[in-house]
């Protein structure tokens, strides 16, 4: 490392010369490649933007300057450039370095990102606060190809298009989101980058018109009109200047010196520029050249071989094997994801049934919408979607699914905790999204076995519904195999005669709640235990029985306690007058750090071992 | 009425001739002025429609053929035309037809509507259910240009042109949304609608063409060559184009047989096509031609003069007053709308610094994040927003306002029920919505003089804040002047002696709660009143010692149950294992209908009259 140790700012890549430079990209891939493989984490694209975050650290005065990188997942060769280097190693760990732009770690960070396509309404804004208060500084937003299925960056563009506050959007074009990219948009932008029609005609109008200046001047001036003609059509990027912004490009975005010449090019339009920047996913690793969907977001991995460890059976495979099985029998089960056909295991589902399988891009509010018309007239669409992502949709889910019953089944995946992808990426919200919406139906799985049933009953309901589940491997509770299903009704999973409270547990919570009726028994104090199996609609018979039984109940769950279950549970007891106790066991008012679940559990008193001791402090100790 | 009282449902339309049909557009025009005069409504976009409307009924075959409006409050004629003619009197009244497309009122009525730019996606989900299931059936969505900056119609056309199923999508050009239109893409319709260059240019080139044979094989096909370039290039449209629709048009909205030739026509493509219609807003009623952003939506008002009634001062003003006065003290302070300058009342900030004012269009979503962008860059924005079209942003709040801890101002109006719009309009999730995201804090006032203070408080705070008010006029209590904020702390209104219960009460809910105590004291059950002012965080403190202090807590807002302030209170108290009753006044769980606000506030028992029993039940009978 022996470039890369002397950089300690953007100021030190400045003073590299051309070998040094070329050197300085592969210590940034090994370093990459090293702390990835040991840590996890985003690879494919990391190592795709190397040259174009050298160029820009050359280029610009950084953090006067400033970066928007969208999505964010991109930001390791920023992050080490940026004074990082030595707890580059902390990556995604519990109190190390955050895989995404943090700007409470570093002022190059420019804002908080991790959803997709959020960056041109950054990058605008930041430009027009500084255009409005005279800072000169340049402004970037670097954007993958894959984000601009997403609605935002549209809305943006209309409108920084019209402001025409320069600044620079960089078209990180490698050819993918994080599965193969989808849509028309996609299909243009591969005509950009290869169709060589467009530039052999080009040639051959200036040959054609440089030897005919002889042949009079109306015959030359109506040639001339076609040219510009012609050349205004042979403006690369035609829907890009139609909404306002200058198109420069395809660039070679792995050619430092091109990038440097196009950057200083566009630093001197005085409105905004789309670069259009061609890399490779997985740029200089073999395995994720060739494989850079495995190697998007990848757990740990042996470096030499590019072998990722096995993974773990889990929630995901456990529903997209269900959803299989259910759509072999039924022509009407139709699948849904909006461009993560890997993450929601519905790649399986494609391979099976490519025909009846659509992925939207990154375009939630549409999945939605257009899952909901399909739902309505007659098919049995399933989305699949990551919690996190399902914000988005929130309009849509409550008018269109809801308020319209469409019948529409969501497979909201990583709800809970994720783990290192942190704050952005915990599934925190969905319960009190969900359990606000008329007519919606929330359920969660307790375990393995207990999902798909509850895919099979979301299906035969024919009203809108949600079933929520965790990342990563499921609980197994083989002593509680799960009951037929029957709306809005739980299952009392124990009840001891002397039971002296009651927990109401939901999804993976439930296998907690065990655990600690378990150490309560052991301590004395014998506890009931019931699988609500329904977020919403409660089902206030069981509530009310354990309340008027024991007079104490804690809820848990995994979701922000504020318009949760918990709350649901206490507002009941209180509106029917019941004396009943209540804890509320959920996450509280704040954002969740990254690390590893198990930690984030503890840290937040959401494991057996730490609320028996609250559960003991509240009622049991004199 | 002799042609229209003879239209029972679409067939009827077919068997017009050119005359009839011509005097059925000035019936349906008399009679949506006639009902809308009386009962107020949408007027100048269903006045811009009818020749649209009557040649889709004419052309196509409802309800098997399904027309998906756009927002939906143009779907007027559509109504008069599909055996709703006896009930249109009715309109926007309780009980009554609503003013937006609702399947429980005709199969015609393809989908709800009522937010913008979701026909794309609705319309392409149906067309492709029909396609998968060999039904035969042709699919319009209708879409105003305004609706054209909103994120989904991109995602849509992304998706549904790399689908390919056929459907049309009809974009109605009036130039405008709700006010002028903004962005990028409204200057691009404005060149497709009036650039005669490209004309002339391409009769010239087929002149010179055809002029030209004898010149030589290679001349003639080098020519031939330029000329393919250049009509490609004349295919107006290219933006859609390139989104994989087929652009035809534009076309006369107000011409019913060139629309009627030119639906032929897009029917026979078997691809999604994009139909471009020209109309005028407001269409054969000269006040509405004349100021059709006026009479978008309307009160009442008079036929003959198209005087509007004295509007009464409510909220927005209050808020558009003060924010204008603030604004001028400080430069730093901008404001910001998506498409509602009037709505918001911004429409004064506007006129008073128009450099200082965004407007960016029908784009929640990059309005909070652009607007959050500027905040974090240390200017003071205030993005006002119906709370309805809030909902549209509820990813970018919590990400990137409430994440990054973004100073931005969201001015919530039109929050609780707004009456006549019904459903889809209702602002009765912002509270939930917003309690549930950390570092959020939500105020409400309680009357005309607690808005500007608040709004200053607001300003000053330098933290994600929403402000929310209702529609309408303002409260006022004069004998509670506002006494100074302080963060997250409520104020006590009336504490009598023997209190025998306490209400705490926020926003406009406050007046209720006063008058209520009243009623309870005339009972002989003195009730003290708080007002909390904060939705959150809320105030502990006052809480808990209303709770010690009465034991009976009664809660009031005007809001949905679930996640809103009462289930916040009573969560707390069973956290601290207070003993204290609560009783939740709030929403239910269901969509509000259409209906005059007082109506709608003692259906669901929020008026003082109604909860005087309610609380004296639970309470104070034996």
């Amino acid at each position: 490392m022996v470039v890369l140790e002397t950089i300690r700012s953007s100021a030190d890549v400045k003073k590299l010369n051309i070998e040094q430079l070329e050197l300085l990209t592969k210590e940034i891939r090994q370093e990459i490649l090293r702390v990835v493989s040991a840590n996890g984490g985003h690879l494919a694209s990391n190592l795709g933007v190397v040259e174009l975050t050298i160029a820009l650290h050359a280029f610009l005065d950084l953090p006067k300057d400033e970066i928007v990188w969208d999505v964010g997942h991109q930001c390791y060769a920023h992050k080490l450039l940026s004074g990082r280097q030595a707890e580059f190693a902390t990556l995604r760990q519990s109190g190390g370095l955050s895989g995404f732009p943090k700007p409470y770690e570093s002022p190059a960070d420019a804002y908080v990102a991790g959803h997709s396509s959020t960056s041109i309404s950054v990058a605008a804004g930041i430009a027009e606060a500084a255009r409005r208060q005279h800072i000169d500084k340049r402004v970037y937003a670097v954007i993958g190809d894959g984000a601009l299925s997403g609605g935002m960056v549209w809305e943006a563009m209309n409108h920084a298009g019209d402001l025409e506050t320069p600044f620079t959007v960089i078209l990180n074009d490698n050819e993918m989101s994080i599965a193969a990219n989808v849509g028309s948009m996609s299909r243009y932008l591969t005509r950009l980058r290869t169709d060589k029609r467009y530039r052999r005609l080009k040639d051959r109008i200036t040959h054609f018109m440089l030897g005919r200046k002889k042949l009079g001047r109306a015959f030359y001036h109506g040639l001339e009109r076609l040219r510009d003609a012609v050349k205004y059509f042979l403006v690369r990027g035609v829907v890009f200047e139609e909404m306002g912004f200058v198109y420069l490009g395809p660039v070679d975005g792995h050619d430092i010196g091109e990038l440097l010449r196009t950057l200083q090019m566009a630093a001197q339009i005085n409105k905004p520029v789309l670069l259009h920047v061609i890399t490779q996913k997985g740029r200089g690793y073999a395995p994720a050249e060739q494989d850079p969907t495995t190697f998007h977001g990848v757990g740990s991995f042996d470096l030499a071989t590019g072998q990722t460890g096995p993974k773990k059976r889990g929630y995901t495979d456990i529903f997209a094997e269900k959803l299989v099985e259910l759509a072999a029998a039924d022509e009407k089960i139709v699948a849904l994801t909006a461009a993560m056909p890997h993450g929601t295991g519905l790649e399986a589902f494609r391979q099976r049934f490519p025909e009846r399988f659509y992925d939207v891009g990154i375009a939630e509010p549409h999945m939605v919408t257009f899952g909901a018309a399909l739902a309505s007239r007659g098919l049995c669409p399933v989305a699949a979607v990551y919690s996190t992502f399902l914000q988005r949709a929130y309009d849509q889910l409550l008018q269109d699914v809801c308020l319209a019953e469409a019948p529409l089944v969501l497979a909201v995946d990583r709800a809970g905790i994720v783990g290192e992808d942190g704050e952005t990426h915990q599934g925190l919200f969905d319960i009190a999204m969900l359990r606000a919406m008329p007519n919606m139906t929330l359920l969660a799985p307790r375990d393995a076995a207990a999902l798909p049933p509850m895919l099979e009953y979301a299906l035969k309901l024919r009203r809108p519904v949600a079933l929520r589940y965790p990342r990563g491997a499921a609980a197994e509770l083989p002593n509680f195999p799960p009951k037929a299903l029957t709306q809005g009704k739980g299952e009392i999973l124990l009840e001891p005669a002397e039971a002296k409270l009651g927990i109401l547990a939901l999804g993976d919570m439930v296998a907690e709640a065990l655990r600690l009726a378990e150490l309560l028994t052991a301590a004395g104090v014998p506890a009931a235990v019931a699988d609500l199996r329904f977020a919403k609609p409660l089902d206030e018979a069981l509530i009310f029985d354990f309340a008027e039984k024991y007079g104490r109940l804690l809820t848990l769950e995994d979701g922000v306690k504020a318009g949760g279950v918990g709350e649901g549970v206490a507002a009941l007891l209180q509106a029917a007058g019941s004396r009943a106790e209540v804890e509320i066991a959920a996450f509280p008012d704040e954002f969740v750090a990254q690390g590893k679940p198990a930690e984030i559990f503890a840290k937040y008193h959401l494991t057996a071992a730490e609320l028996l001791p609250l559960v003991r402090r509240r009622w049991f100790e004199e």
